[in-house]
């Protein structure tokens, strides 16, 4: 490999530079072959050993280890074109589908988007400040569920008041999840790991929500990761579904 | 502050230096209040501003940004002596309790830790190759939870042994938990990122567990986050507690 090739591909960690080359970083064998399988468009695969088709690259173990991202690089790393896709909140109406407000942290985010797809939720909208899900971080913690929720980012507010619907959120002065009333559909908010739902998206929020903890006046615990909140959120949601 | 302090606090990231001294690093002012009002033993404590009692030290902000695990250092930093707790079997039979098998993420285990909290569940069993609860990055993910659950190392079997009852996992080929009978204690095990349940301890586990997807026939996404898993397990074992 050239130093510009390993340099181009270390340097798609930058999000400004994936806006502009419009690619994205993929590890690993199960992830690149669900990628190569998908309507996703791999521009360049490098592998160690394997065979992934015409057109692909082999390079030796030293070179892999330079352009990969991971502690531990696996056979197979590709450049994958980011999908333009245009949101629709039509398609949206009558579904169950996440907002995310302000979730920075990469491993927070591959984690929801990974339960959205367990979940069967094919939409995740995003604020602008949340992690970019085409960071190789976010990728990999999505474990191939990239390749089949459809996360899109711009104004939160624009993009919740175009889907209409209920719009649920968890507060702690909220209703107790398992007394409340749960429609099939409807947006789901989730706030910050440090300052939860932002004031402007609240007042969009229809019917709050609280998880309750165990016992109900264990009030030591203050909290859970945004993550987890919105993992119990959505299994009580899709246990609804499946058990009337 | 000398180099040798500074030294010595950030010798702390590191676990054996940890066993060594007997101290871990926690930040944060809630945190370190926290600890302070608690029966944990905060040695030394550094603040950049605040008051936080006698024998405590000021530093400047780049003396703090020094000795600090985090990107964004806060107004206080302590040493805390690890407790030393003898892991009573007994005490724990009849109450729900979790054991991870190689959860190997140190943000996974802080949040387990964190959910743990909030569902009342007061004691964890890991087997020795799980992160280390103490380290900067577990104890700063619990936000606090670690000075109210008690993280319990060694061998996992024989420590699920020792507690007896019925032990829970999740298996792809376990009962759905909603149609699954539950009782009010238990082992929950949780298995590690990568492998999931070792063999020699799904040979413990008594009762298999599925967290359904959704729809049921959903079978492109294959798993869950460890901590994700749980929470939804730890939820569903409470609300069957709450909602009768």
């Amino acid at each position: 490999m050239t130093r510009d090739e390993i340099q181009q591909i270390r340097s798609l960690g930058d999000k400004r530079v994936r806006e502009e080359t419009g690619l994205f970083v993929a590890e690993g064998e199960k992830l690149v072959r669900e990628l190569m399988a998908s309507d996703f468009r791999a521009q360049r695969v490098y592998y160690t050993e394997g065979d992934f088709g015409p057109d692909t690259e082999r390079v030796s173990p030293k070179e892999m280890e330079r352009i990969s991202y991971l502690k531990t690089p696996t056979n197979v790393l590709s450049l994958v074109e980011i999908p333009r896709r245009r949101f629709d909140p039509v398609a949206l109406k009558g579904r169950l589908t996440l907002a995310l407000d302000g979730v920075q942290n990469p491993g927070n985010m591959g984690t929801i988007i990974r339960l959205a797809d367990w979940f069967g939720i094919r939409d995740v909208l995003c604020s602008a400040d949340c992690a970019d899900c085409w960071s190789p971080k976010v990728v990999q913690a999505t474990m191939g569920a990239i390749t089949r929720v459809a996360v899109n980012y711009g104004d939160l507010k624009a993009m919740i008041e175009a889907v209409g619907g209920p719009v649920y959120g968890t507060f702690l002065e909220g209703e107790p999840i398992y007394d409340a009333t749960l429609t099939h559909g409807g947006v789901i908010v989730l706030g910050s790991e440090g300052r939860g739902i932002s004031p402007e998206t609240e007042r969009l929020v229809t019917r709050k929500l609280f998880i309750p903890p165990f016992p109900p006046e264990n009030t030591g615990s203050e909290s859970l990761n945004v993550a987890v909140a919105a993992a119990i959120v959505c299994a009580e949601f899709r246990r609804r579904e499946m058990v009337k």
